[in-house]
């Protein structure tokens, strides 16, 4: 198996940028990368020092897939994401909209917790489990290359729980070689992701590339082993839900025989709601395979 | 156990009305309710019709709380929620903000699905399982008596699965009595309620109500076997999901010992959300009651 | 004409109320209100003491026309807004979501200025042009009773600068009688009324109203000698403002014999939009009535 | 006065692009820039082909401004905005949100409006008043590559109305030379930009640009003869009215010596609020000069 060792911290999906890697459909790889901080928060008493490391969400790539075109989509399956040196790191945030109700006197300071034995030590007393997940992940565009903060049909900083272990995620090709990025792994997150600033972890993820000829998708997709997942992003929310559903709602149609009123009738009583970050992260719409299987 | 009966259909949280029934904290009802369709939809052939009933959500009530005063919160512990015919009715409404992608051309026509073995049968190859919630229950309000369309400080349309059996809803007291009604049960809800239509059900529902002296909430909360929610409601919903984790926390500062900005911290790892009707109903927050125990 | 003196200080768009006045369309009424702070601030030194008032926006009425049915449409011609004391009063508000920016220690007290010469004295360098205008006004839905608080297809709070003297508001008729109610003058109003207490003013308002019979519109719609206007309301901002499109569109459509599609871009060049209080108030869209006279 | 002939068509603000021109602080110049359609409807048959142009608003530049550092402000007088071939193109687009209350029967087919004598003749009836803007002009961000459709820090696709003749345009300048674009001219626009397609214009603007050294801005500001304004974008729309309400206030208090809140309160009674592309665009808030000149 391919090892992609970290190398430049990439704060950009940028198609001008020399792939770090060229793969062809169907390997695995495993990729080193950054924590979302850059790596300046190791230890107790580490600054987030924004005058030298402006930006968050540092990623590795890109990873050039021999034969993608534009037009062709990309599944990724994501094998397993490893913390690297078994431990996270957060900090307490700007509480924005929050400051109404709260204030604004949050203390500063950053927070190293260690993962051992499936769990985060978030405090003496709150273990946390360890679900891993990929904060931001994304195809590269053919243009307008957008940074690693907001999220949109290339993937990006989408935030949601669900680009986890053993699911698969399909991103859209936009320009030869797909040019995928990833990065900003967390160690676990909240729905809503409400401070911005999650579990963040230095770790090294195996993923599956394969390669889809000739198939367009409008924004990203996920399945679990039973569930199809639609991922919209932006705000306001209301949108961000529309969007998402109706992309599921397509996507059932298409793929799977559904006609169009039916699943969205039946969506109404079965859909499951995945919220990242909320202001502007990605929303993810969920059915059960189960229920797919059966057109109506 | 004190059985109330289907009376009025009332679609308002009406403070001039005279209650239904006037019990003791500590008591447990049972209490039937009509389905959000007011009955309207009964067999296949049924048509809902505006022009007779042009309002949804009829509720059972009031019901008054005795000593009940403003100031004061309700504790409303759902025990059982149950199916009073066996069967339960949805159809495929407006498609809202999603026509833009799916077009306008939705069938008209209702859809009566059986309820039998924990199941919702929505068709011959689909059964849904059997998760009843109530989807409007709320105190009434000093001024401003609110239809049973919208939901907000005083519960209300909040439509959230957590509304269920074995949780417990605490609500705001606002006038003597209290003065609840509850209704618009679901034999099982999607997040988000895309088509605003669940699957409706004529129920009665077993609550036990408890009464605690003057404590102030500012909006419902639901507490179930494991977990303490904050429910807000409103649009855009960036700013109910602020409102909620904001409530969550000054919760989790005043009853348990936290400190606001670490109880920020935690919920960014382990916050989970749950969507009600997309465009408007509840949002409620979560965390794990384990968590909630160490506060720091 | 007849003059409605200041009763009772109503806040709520009560349908159970008895009528203050009953009169005839055509007739021309002087209506007293008192401020949107129910009269707290008359005085540098007074406050607004919400123990004694929680509300705000206290309103005159409900005024009850003759022969007016569900279905019916008000047309309000606003003749003068005049002040009864020469005075108005603000004070500085929460910042809401402003605190993100601007902290929170906003000072606490009133601020009153006197009205004269066409002028608002706010300080001693700044006087402003005195342009009263109306920001509660509505007629009394058949269900929901709504507070003074928002603003809704009845009208309501929608702080909107065109309601204002000279202009013709038309208002949808839901109760026998139609119930206007009426106040919340300010003296001047800033676009978005960012911090939502205004130049508050007691004020005698003098209308005409007349019933259009059998005419039904879907909510609040404005004339002035030269536009016409549509005003929606909540949240998101986004959807109000797409609301409020339609819905003159459709008036250009039905009543000026455009076609939609014309005049859906026709306004795209030539539509002027007035913000109400930008957490829920109103949002009127424009169209000038010179462009309107010629239909495509 | 150096004149900027159009080249290539560029739909990024692309800190890698060499530079069209450099100039100097002070120098006054005249830049050709081409329709939002780039170029494809010149006559009343001409189709819109995205197949070939998939983008749009095309920009030129970028324009190099000596000396310009990241941490300084450009200032961009527009002396003026004429149209370059005497019409401009628009067409029906997409109603998205509007198809809820209009269906979504729309007519493809473009128009083109002739532009004399100080009109467009939109129709044989219906001439709009020639009030050319630039929807789309920016500096160059630093990181994060973005194309000419949204709006940001940087301008980008505003869209408002201030951005127009006689008025001083500040951008904050992030990398060396500022790298200012610009383009999409609007022969007129209506608030909101209702179809996202206004009377686009082929056009050549002529430009005075100064460099304020060592002035950083947060965001787009304008200044007219008689008004401050600042602009802000994102959606939902009441964040960006909050941050734009807010940048302003900051804004008078360093510049004009104002205390904050006494802005935000006066703010409340004048304000002037621009809106421009409804889903999106900039919100520009605005206050007079002659308010500001007496800070309190």
């Amino acid at each position: 198996m391919q090892q992609i060792s970290l190398g430049s911290l990439n704060y950009e999906f940028n198609r001008f940028q020399e792939p770090c890697v060229r793969i062809s459909s169907g390997e695995t790889i495993r990729v080193e990368s950054e924590d979302a901080l850059s790596g300046q928060i190791r230890k107790a008493d580490d600054l987030r020092d924004k005058s030298t490391v402006p930006f968050s969400n540092p990623l590795t790539g890109p990873i050039f897939i021999k034969q993608a075109e534009p037009g062709d989509t990309l599944s990724i399956k994501i094998e397993t994401i490893e913390s690297r040196d078994g431990q996270c790191a957060t900090y307490t945030g700007n509480p924005k909209q929050l400051c109404q109700w709260l204030g604004t006197d949050v203390p500063s300071g950053a927070h190293v917790c260690p993962i051992r034995d499936g769990f985060v030590y978030w405090s003496d007393e709150i273990k946390i489990p360890y679900q891993p997940m990929l904060g931001c992940i994304g195809t590269t565009p053919a243009y307008g290359m957008p940074s690693t903060m907001p999220a949109g049909p290339h993937g990006g900083n989408m935030d949601v729980r669900e680009v986890t272990e053993g699911n698969t995620l399909y991103l859209p090709g936009f320009v030869s070689g797909a040019l995928l990025y990833l990065g900003d792994a967390h160690a676990a997150m909240g729905q809503g992701e409400l401070s911005a600033t999650g579990l963040e972890m230095a770790a090294q993820t195996t993923l599956t590339i394969e390669l889809i000829k000739q198939k367009m998708i409008s924004g990203p997709r996920i399945e679990s082993s039973d569930e199809l997942i639609t991922v919209s992003s932006g705000t306001p929310m209301e949108r961000a839900t529309a969007d998402a559903f109706a992309q599921l709602i397509l996507w059932m149609e298409a793929d799977y025989g559904w006609n169009r009123w039916r699943a969205y009738d039946l969506l109404t009583h079965v859909a499951e709601i995945s919220m990242g970050y909320y202001e502007g992260g990605g929303l993810a719409v969920k059915i059960a395979k189960e229920y797919v299987a059966h057109p109506s």
